[in-house]
């Protein structure tokens, strides 16, 4: 549990932070302006291709994935990505993106290298890869509680050579984009099997016959067109060939679990690098704006949000830190109950900062003139995303009043 | 302090129940079409005339406006007006304005009434009244902390028989609007008067020459474009008659301040209504809803929040009350440290109870398929419009702290 | 739901106040005294005694029994007796016993008013209203959860002319003190009976053989010596006769709700009373002591708090009295929400309120020198008095989350 | 940055976990058995005595005083100590005396290790090391806000060979003991001095005569009589020796900080073994414990609370690791902010845990047969020991929003 940086660590953040301030940011303002000039568009922008390329000279590319038996990933451990994914989160609408980090490919990158066949990983996660295609994770469904897996109503069933995909699916992040080309849609090949064993995942390319991306959905308002946006997506006898099941049938529930993991972390470390971006703000306004007679820093409830706001992502730094440690060492699924913590911690303080952030910069802080409105977003929906806080509040809390309680990974208890 | 409702009061909020329950709710995914259908557009949509008919038919007109010496005004007191307010804060985007009783129309028609010469209310109140144009209030400014109103930038000087106006608005609610007439404008006319004197009140055309609508704002990825949106707006060298002030010269803060009361009170009712929507919603979706085994409603923290809600809601709308009572009986202005008790704890109260409703709904509750993401921005939003809360929390507790307290009016004490 | 006290509201308040500033604040310093010097005595002290004469020659005396077909009680309704309530709970060790109005005697009394026979009342109901004697209240037990009634261990058995008590109570307030003449025992007579009509309340003569007042318990260290402590009393075969039984037999539950329902009531009011001093101590203390270059009454924080303060006990004030309105004038039964609502808000604030009081104070706020470590602790003590917080927070949640819900009785919803 | 226990910590926290669980807790009624046999008595009891024996053989002894160039302490780094001083607080009446690491006894033996002359050392360090006497710190005053230095009252001038002090001091803590054979006191010397330079550090025995122990105070009805109580003493003309000053004259101040900065360390370790022993035994309870139809365990409500309490832990735990890392490899005083940061957040994290689990206890949990409410008042005085938090949050939040912020000492950042 040395949570230090090493030197590879430092050299990569440094290296990210440089990228951040000399390109990142300044591309903000040209992003909000190319966003405005296309309205029609769902695509990513040009200046993400700029970004990218930027990027990938400076060997800041795909670093979410650790290298694995599966040969591809040169990128680093869940240790040494966490200052780097910290720094992404300062800028989110662009910096993940720039580095080919960005959710939901990062998941589905992970499941194709971890459970994809040669052929599948081929054609769908090389391109990934290279950024020449984007894809969209299909689990949610309108009608039913999708936290509760043994609800899923999509069906996926045998005939011949084929699986036959039908659903609804909502909210597939990046599905509006028409460079989203491979949908990963969790359905029931089994739906009288074993609870954790009905469900399978499919690949389905977007524009084989019976997929129609329905409608754009917003979050608080956002479309998050820059992004490919959040789609509804309707599946009617949809025919993708037999190799297209990722692992075996009934797998499906065990490979959404190991893709969330990682994901939950990676969403953490970023929200953290929110905060502190919220924070930098909130520190150049306070000491320029003036009311009442001094500069808003003066102000004790300024003091006392800012001190707060230190503390709990100081606290909160180290206990995502403790949980790619644990990751890193003893495996994603020993580090379950760390993960539902930060899963459940992060968004909710983070949340919080930005909500006082906001309420620093007045009316202001709620526009689109500060990138605050849009990452308070992004907090509020990491608490519904991958599962509402809730049900990890309740299974955590259930562990926890076991008798032989599994308690989290101690440090010395 | 008879908190409890007359039979007039009774009679007008049976007939907005009505009104709401069989025009309003049904009219909402109507509004919803219409604005998919013409997204340029920042004109109240048809559906608002439509229903604008029905609620005048009704005697649901203008209700916001007590009768005073004035001579307009058929409305009702504020305590009777209350629950009629609540009720039209369930259906936030459509009960107000088809009632003619939306912000900020009824603030500037107050103004209009109270400070109005004849020639003025002719040409301005009695068109608003009619809601055959709509206005906006500009206060706020992009470069200050407006709240501090000594801090107010734009310039209002005399040059023969009119007045120029030189300055930059924004968050002018309505703006956008092109049947939007008439701009209430707040600006210093005298910058080295004494501190609350400084300040004035022109009504500018909107169409006058040097008055430019720069652009629309958003508030949390929301731009209101069916209420005319929140725009930027710069004067250059606007020129108006003489007769355009509102009040003498000098009068700007005190009529700001009058104008303030009462809309902070319509504010803080329509948020309760707001709060028991979506009371009335997680109701709902609890009920019909199953995870786990069983509906949501018998999850212990959905009752924990449900309780929360009811209480707060009840204690909440006590205070709301009686802060209308003593507006009636003793005036705005001895019921200023009560408005400014509302202002701070109602938003606050309903920003939270949607914000859990919205997590009981799921990803679905912050999209637009539900009121209540939008709900929450206006929740949002209310923490800072009229000065943020943390301005008035200090004077409040700056008067708390007096050792001769002048107490709120307690109902003993 | 007229809240404005009436001229006999007001009067009885003045009275009630001029009696606190005249007589009770400035006793304080000598029941500490008298503590002090009979540290081994758990009977009312002499000060209190001398207040009670003074209190009663005012008409200040068993204001809490509104008048009824019972023939006693001169008192006030709810409503009337709330402000005076709330001014006995600024000086709560004193004020409440000066007045013959404090718990759990006041409840005893009730019940003996309602449901006593005319020998039942001769013999404890008309000592008890002379404060000639004492009573405790002996609900809980040490082995169960005592908020579910159906968990009692108590058995209360018939043999001839006698019914013979055998458990184990706890937490019986007053029960130390030697004057305390009547034990209130709630026991099971049918426990086979229906879940609610298997308990029975007994009426039992402290000094009956067989009743073994084991020992005092604390509550954060407090042994309130002064009031009769709260003692662990043991019932072995404790013989009392026939006619001790208050009510029918099964009746006991019944008796229980009807009891708790005005002393939550009386509580909330006279916490309120609670934060109201602190308030006051903390606006004397604020001006005068000075740290870091100011009086302390120039600090955001404080002022922070002191607005939330005033804002929450404004607010629950309100709902305390509209609780009180709706007693007096639909019965405690159609209040029932709104006393679960009131019992679960108002501990809760003034707890919050006077931890902040406490800080203010600093290491001086939780000693014996200010009455604020005591009210923290009695206000902590009500969050569990008559049952946890949680019980009552889940029946409401509910109650609220039913699809026909029987809300609380709305202002007009 | 390596937090994770090398094999000498695990040794150490191995061998006082057994202490722990052999000797301490089983002692734990022992002592209230003799502290309720000897109500008059202020001195350690037998059983304490009797532990620290035990601790002695076990080398469980002043681990709390590392290693230094004074040549005392084999204790152990803050680092290496952090998980010992943790499990000491399971047991915070007995645990930290039996291993002679208990307040203030720690910061006095700092103190005179590092600030005193070898004469000092030998008078009163080693005897302290040995537990044959007991010691003071004599710093807050009851007429001051005592947090601010330069408010100071005590006055300590020199006559010819010796030091006079006059003044009065409050919550000098064990000072009540008889066996309490050193007074710590603060004072100032030179009252026109520089603002920090004002102050000195006097050594005065406690028995020299014109000392007075005037009384002890109570902690929210606690006189905590076993640990020598917290006295208010009075000095007057109290003639010291000129070679009983602490350091230099004026050095008061610095060695105040110095001394403050390890003991609020120990503080926040012990507080997360105070949250550790009531998650323990809020799991006992929750699972034997039946109310309405099953253990109180399957309740949503104690869900939230355990999960929320883990997390807090872990947290924060971690926080104070890098805190206790951080002043091992960078020095007390670039801990500075880490420190600050610990001292606010964890007592209020660990008064809110200890307040829910007194919850569940129901009035049990706030009486003396189990130590949560104990606890609960331990956790409530540390907001206030050492300064109240209110003057750590703003100087924390002070530092945070200056533009050139000297951070928190971050991972990466």
């Amino acid at each position: 549990m040395d949570f230090r940086p090493d030197e590879m660590t430092r050299a990569f953040a440094d290296e990210a932070r440089t990228f951040l301030d000399e390109h990142v940011l300044p591309a903000e303002p040209v992003l909000a302006k190319q966003v405005e000039d296309t309205p029609g568009d769902w695509r990513v922008r040009p200046v993400v291709r700029d970004l990218q390329e930027a990027a990938r000279e400076r060997g800041l590319w795909n670093l979410f994935l650790p290298p694995g038996p599966h040969g591809y990933g040169g990128g680093l451990s869940n240790l040494r990505y966490a200052p780097v994914a910290e720094l992404t989160g300062r800028s989110p609408r662009l910096a993940p993106a720039a580095m080919n980090c960005n959710a939901p490919d990062t998941g589905n990158m992970e499941l194709l290298a971890h459970f994809g066949t040669p052929a599948q990983q081929e054609e769908w996660l090389e391109p990934l890869l290279e950024a020449r295609i984007r894809s969209a994770f299909c689990m949610t469904e309108p009608g039913t509680a999708s936290s509760d897996a043994s609800q899923i109503g999509t069906r996926v069933h045998r005939e011949g050579d084929e699986w036959v995909v039908n659903g609804r699916k909502w909210f597939a992040t990046g599905a509006m984009n028409p460079d989203c080309a491979l949908l990963v849609v969790m359905g029931k090949t089994d739906p009288n099997g074993p609870r954790h064993r009905q469900q399978s995942m499919v690949l389905v390319p977007r524009g084989t016959p019976g997929v129609s991306v329905i409608r754009p959905l917003t979050v608080l308002g956002y479309d998050d067109r820059d992004h490919g946006g959040h789609a509804e997506v309707l599946f009617e006898d949809v025919r993708v060939p037999a190799g297209n099941l990722l692992g075996e049938a009934g797998d499906g529930f065990a490979i959404a679990q190991a893709r969330l993991g990682p994901g939950r972390v990676h969403h953490c470390m970023r929200a953290l690098g929110m905060a502190e971006r919220a924070l930098d703000l909130v520190r150049g306004r306070a000491n320029e704006r003036v009311a009442f007679g001094g500069p808003l820093a003066r102000q004790g409830v300024l003091r006392e949000w800012a001190a707060d706001a230190r503390v709990e992502i100081e606290a909160l730094r180290l206990l995502v830190l403790k949980t790619a440690w644990l990751m890193d060492t003893a495996g994603n699924r020993a580090a379950m109950q760390e993960i539902q913590a930060i899963k459940v911690a992060v968004p909710r303080a983070v949340q919080r900062i930005l909500d006082r952030a906001m309420q620093v910069f007045g009316a202001a802080g709620l526009s689109g003139d500060h990138p605050l409105a849009e990452m308070f977003t992004a907090a509020r929906a990491l608490r519904l995303a991958d599962g509402p806080d809730e049900v990890h509040v309740a299974a955590l809390g259930k562990a926890e009043l076991r008798l032989q309680s599994s308690l989290m990974e101690g440090v010395v208890q």
